[in-house]
């Protein structure tokens, strides 16, 4: 039988749908699974956006420009200029989620073998996407004793190589939560600007910021033609599965190659599209609800996790997941036991362990990752079964 | 300035884009443009699918499973099942358009530096994916003398080499319409099976077949585990802006490492998914109109082609396109004169040279592709303006 390719094998699979498999037996075995696995928001996506969709009159639902519809980007262009970000719609190619995004700003800035620098933990797929772009990923670690703040610039200079183009970080940032301050964004900008690099800005969860200012790297004045900003409405609106998301660059060379790659995909989705402007007509005030909710939800996941004893759990500033600390030997192993053989009340909780998120083999081990996207009464449940489960685990450290 | 890649660079730019702002000055100075240039249906998108996504009632836009729905998948089958090719669920990978399955099918079976051998003149955007992917497209020739047949199988035997991985084709053919035969294509299950290579076959119109028997690639037995289909929605049922398609192979180790391709841009677009699961539900005869309106203008269209002195267009068996051979120098410089220097009664018309569908420099030079997606009336004004303007183009050859 034919073989995938090298490539194919070297793709890393998912490192938290590996243990789906065990959350069914759980579910067939009649027990509640309590979901902070992923980040799939339960919030309701804007009946107002849906019914956009709904209303619109389309004879034939034919390719839109491979940019987007025009309609769609001027008015992207105000709701940038709302969250302080002043672009053009010359600016702004509309992607296949935030995804797509990434993979053109990785194709069309980076050539095989090139590096690029992520804080980790980080987003597990950036990996599938470094290896489709044939890119390697120099992971530099941020520690959960300071909340996974920016690790110090100096780290980041011992990094770079010749084959160094690009910086890429999440903020706020998924898994962490860690909101980055101005003070790290400037060093940021200082460093991209010294040494010529790229600096990719995937700022999938702006809205939801808590404390602290939000600064885009965008905003970064001096690199502004360095800067490539991914983002997606899947969190924003609670639309994951729209696919809608933009790149965005001031480079225009950077734009005109990435086109390129957008041209040959012929066009983003089309109703989706639809969605996607519409969103932004709804009043400014529809973030006070969504955000509310998830500031709640954090407050309460972080508190209830800091009173068991022997975890830890710094309280981050935005996105809607935390990495915990607990007294475990392994999070595969304790993830996986969860739903394998523990119950409590015919319940148990699936969280993601956070080694997936780790590029440096052992990091992680007994941390996990918790997206708070369930209501506060199932956070509580999640919390009572998660202590009863670190008192009976086989695994437990001190 | 940071520069782009040398891969984005290297991508190439859409050949028939490049007219675009040409047509786009013809249209400001009154003139009216005949669109022949572009495989954008005018074929309505059947209401009752737009409607289907008009009345699902979805309170959260979830992501979907990253191999598309399953209720989505399992209809599938039903309607390959009428097409003859016997599939089953787990077999199918909802794609956003047929360029991710192209994309997932160069990834997961090709790694860089690996050949790819494509009978051109052939769709321009398997460039992009080649440039993405890192693999080398290797053509080989097929000719209009005989409309385009499949080249000799010896010609394929002599471009194989140690680093040759696959074979494309499309079938019926984009941007020359041929059909290929059972007996073509048992050559290529032949070649493929003596060599192991993969047979990588783009169906995108299947439904568009108006002499001779379609076979699928999927139907040569010997080779089931070594095929793989790139197909979508998007000329079937005109929904090219919905942007659904699918990868679908019988070679497990092949779709696992295809599913993580598919699990790191987490899923295909979802209010499209439901307007594809649809469409399996059109009546059979659904396409008995379409089909009859495209066979219908290929008769009118080939008829006055080769009524024009010196033009020469062969009667292609499927899809929506010919290539015509023309009097001229060069067809780039032509197309763009018709728009840019020409006009008859107010009229002219946009074609795609075909020089961007060759590999090879140089051929194609005095080709045009023309696509069928206007009506019968349209199509004879288009054919009046090509008419006058060969007898007016400064660079008409004999």
């Amino acid at each position: 039988m034919l073989k995938p390719s090298t490539r194919g094998d070297q793709m890393p699979a998912s490192p938290i749908r590996k243990l789906v498999p065990f959350a069914e037996e759980a579910k067939k075995r009649g027990i509640k699974v309590h979901h902070l696995n992923i980040g799939q928001p339960d919030i309701e996506t804007p009946p107002s956006v849906m019914d956009a969709v709904k209303q619109a009159d389309i004879k034939v639902l034919a390719y839109s420009h491979s940019a987007g519809n025009e309609s769609y980007r001027k008015k992207l262009v105000s709701y940038y200029q709302k969250v302080g970000i002043t672009l053009d719609a010359g600016e702004i190619i509309i992607t296949t989620g935030g995804s797509e995004a990434i993979v053109f700003g990785m194709m069309a800035c980076l050539d095989e073998g090139d590096e690029i620098i992520i804080p980790e933990p980080f987003y597990a797929n950036y990996n599938g996407f470094a290896v489709m772009a044939g890119v390697k990923i120099v992971p530099i670690t941020s520690h959960i004793e300071n909340g996974f703040a920016l690790p110090p610039i100096t780290e980041f200079e011992n990094k770079i190589t010749p084959k160094t183009k690009a910086i890429l970080i999440c903020n706020p940032n998924n898994p962490t939560g860690y909101l980055y301050s101005k003070e790290e964004m400037e060093q940021l900008e200082d460093i991209c600007l010294r040494h010529q690099l790229f600096l990719f800005s995937d700022e999938a969860y702006r809205e939801f910021c808590y404390e602290g200012t939000y600064t885009s790297a965008m905003q970064l004045e001096k690199i502004q033609e360095q800067v490539i900003l991914m983002d997606t409405i899947s969190k924003r609106y609670s639309a994951c599965g729209a696919r809608i998301g933009a790149f965005i660059t001031k480079n225009k060379e950077v734009y005109q190659a990435a086109m390129k790659f957008a041209q040959a995909r012929l066009s983003p989705p089309g109703l989706a599209q639809i969605l996607g402007e519409a969103a932004v007509d709804l009043p400014d005030a529809y973030f006070d609800e969504p955000k509310a909710a998830y500031l709640s939800r954090r407050n309460v996941l972080v508190k209830r996790l800091n009173a068991i004893p022997g975890v830890f759990c710094p309280t981050p500033g935005g996105a809607f997941y935390v990495i915990a600390r607990l007294p475990i030997d392994d999070g595969d192993r304790f993830c996986q036991w969860l739903l394998e053989s523990f119950s409590h009340n015919n319940q148990t909780v699936m969280l993601a362990p956070a080694s997936g998120f780790y590029e440096t083999k052992g990091l992680g081990k007994n941390e996990v990752r918790l997206a708070y996207v369930i209501n506060n009464e199932d956070i509580d449940q999640a919390m009572d079964c998660l202590e009863e489960a670190l008192k009976a685990y086989p695994g437990r450290t001190n």
